[in-house]
């Protein structure tokens, strides 16, 4: 068994977000070395690694060369150089999860037609070059519009209802999904390592914001009736075997008028759904990601006591030097627990942090978290 | 309301051992720029701040010039240059704990007269200049010698069972303390902030060592009666409040045969018997602390789940670069995670990490921690 604790070993981290950042709460307790690239230097995770550069994810050259430096690559952020990532397989560098998993993942419609291959359930779609060939294939209305590369938080994807709906949308490849009324958002976090162990996350549940298309409220365990949690679970771990993917992928799932789960997307890294893990479960999805791309075993993922998180994005009509106003009256409830990213600037619906509110009660939980969103305000000073 | 998010705002830590880290661990959370000061240049604290000093703790001109950098200063070890603290408090630096605090507390006759003094329960003492001068005072044997400063970890401390132990010990200003039959060996940590608000920690249990004097299991809850350990919660608020103590108070106490309270001593900083909080409170100690200091709201003290704390500490006749034999099987284990605090070289007996085990049941956990116990080594390579 490798030694990863107080020794030579490198991790690298391609993407220095949030969820990097949180990653290096876990290699610091372990005291695993971190290398770190991103573009900006005010990344959130530029301090509490051992080496940051700054450079650009998505240049080949960058990415080949500060994968060299490391013994296992990983990243919190699709937007890569997949490239580069096989470039450094097949120079014999360890990459989880592998090329292959993110080029089945970036391009939505690859993705999707993976489910339909895979025999994993998913609503149907079809795939076009650009908007305008879509609306000449005479579509039914309503669908969920989605670009097929560079979507991101709520971004490139669409309820189009109407024809003027999508003379909107830009001249992009793109995808056409047909819209299933559902009665729940769902999420299941699965960790699988490379010896083939994989285990999963308690369902949670995403309540959404109606226009910004972000989710308000992350709620773990979701309320739904344990059958149905079991067949989420259940289609969850069949796309993570299904996608050979190593690390944490999380599947963001519908649940159907008739308690059938349809599965909406992927992510190949640690996800917003999963934050309420810090303080809710017994092993953090980001401790998880590390032990799934080291081949170490996995932890026990259930919950210590019922969590619900909530975001903090920035208010409307503020852009700044951030203030996270009335922070220290939510530190008077119990079970909260605020998150700042380390973001300098706030803009309108960036996200800026996350509250995580638990209790042994999933509805004082619930209850505690609307009063978190009526009184933390992130504005500008 | 002080702006310490994501702002300008400077918290000063003189120290940068493991305690420092785990507070670090809690500023990266908030976002809250943090200074520190460590005579090594290895320090566990050196990265995860956002700047990094190497200099003597001891020496007035450096925690002075340090101090003048910071808002808001703060130690996670006692051994620093109080006088330094006290001149920055002249200057209008905030201090906590104060330079008054860690004066009644840094030398051990001080802080047993403190307790005599403010009607604090605690075993009968008397204080000499020498180890000779004690001699010469024909004491009972056996009784508890302690040296009035330089203590930490166990050392400075000896039971005494013949007078040819006494020729063995240092001529250095002493205490000596008549020796308590006791049940239980307890510790209870409070927390209080400037405001005067004030919060105590469940009360734990330490198991210790015989030989090294070193704690074996710390047990949260601690197996003793309801009214015993309101007892203690009570006295350790006692002592906080007696101290005027600002920050982290953690108060070891002896459990009697007739089940009173005994103060055997203070640390005014998070301290060993707390770290199971990082897992197993709804608060772990280091945000409590950081809370306290800056006049935050205290958060919940109650635990979310049973914890055991064990130390991982340097085997014997090892010393060198560490290596952390079987820690990868105890990864395997439910609810157990290790805390590898970076100190490159182990030593006998060195403290270089911690192991804690929660679960929802206390015999469960306690029951995995010698698992744990028997299967971890810290070795070297």
């Amino acid at each position: 068994m490798k030694n990863y604790f107080s020794s030579q070993f490198k991790l690298g981290i391609l993407g220095g977000g949030q969820l990097g950042k949180m990653m290096l709460y876990d290699t610091r307790k372990y005291d695993i070395q971190t290398y770190v690239l991103d573009p900006s230097a005010e990344a959130p995770s530029r301090i509490a690694c051992n080496y940051f550069e700054q450079g650009s994810l998505m240049d080949y050259d960058t990415v080949v060369a500060f994968g060299r430096k490391v013994d296992v690559l990983t990243f919190e952020i699709e937007s890569v150089n997949v490239d580069a990532l096989e470039a450094l397989e097949k120079e014999g560098i360890t990459v989880y999860p592998s090329s292959k998993t993110l080029r089945n993942i970036q391009d939505k419609g690859i993705q999707k037609q993976f489910y339909i291959d895979q025999d994993i359930p998913t609503a149907s779609f079809k795939r076009y070059p650009s908007a305008s060939a879509l609306l000449e294939d005479a579509p039914t209305f309503p669908f969920v519009w989605k670009s097929c590369t560079g979507g991101y938080d709520g971004k490139g994807v669409s309820v189009v209802r109407t024809a003027q709906d999508l003379e909107k949308l830009p001249e992009v490849p793109c995808i056409a999904e047909a819209m299933i009324p559902f009665k729940n958002e769902l999420a299941v976090i699965v960790a699988r390592n490379p010896s083939g162990a994989v285990t999963t996350y308690p369902v949670v549940e995403m309540e959404f914001h109606p226009e910004a298309n972000q989710v308000e409220y992350v709620i773990c365990p979701a309320r739904i009736d344990d059958h149905v949690a079991q067949k989420a679970r259940a289609v969850a771990e069949k796309v993570s075997k299904a996608f050979e993917h190593v690390g944490l992928l999380a599947v963001e799932m519908f649940q159907t008028e008739d308690d059938d789960i349809l599965v909406n997307e992927v992510a190949p890294r640690p996800h917003n759904s999963g934050h309420y893990s810090i303080e809710g479960s017994y092993t953090n999805q980001f401790e998880q990601h590390i032990r799934a791309i080291l081949d170490l075993p996995l932890g026990k993922t259930a919950s210590k006591v019922a969590s619900v998180m909530v975001n903090l994005v920035g208010e409307e009509n503020h852009q700044g030097q951030v203030l996270y106003k009335n922070i220290e009256n939510i530190m008077q409830m119990d079970g909260v627990t605020a998150h700042i990213y380390g973001k300098k600037e706030t803009r309108p619906y960036r996200k800026m942090g996350h509250v995580t509110i638990v209790d042994q009660d999933i509805s004082v939980a619930r209850a505690t978290a609307e009063d978190v969103k009526k009184m933390i305000k992130v504005i500008s000073e």
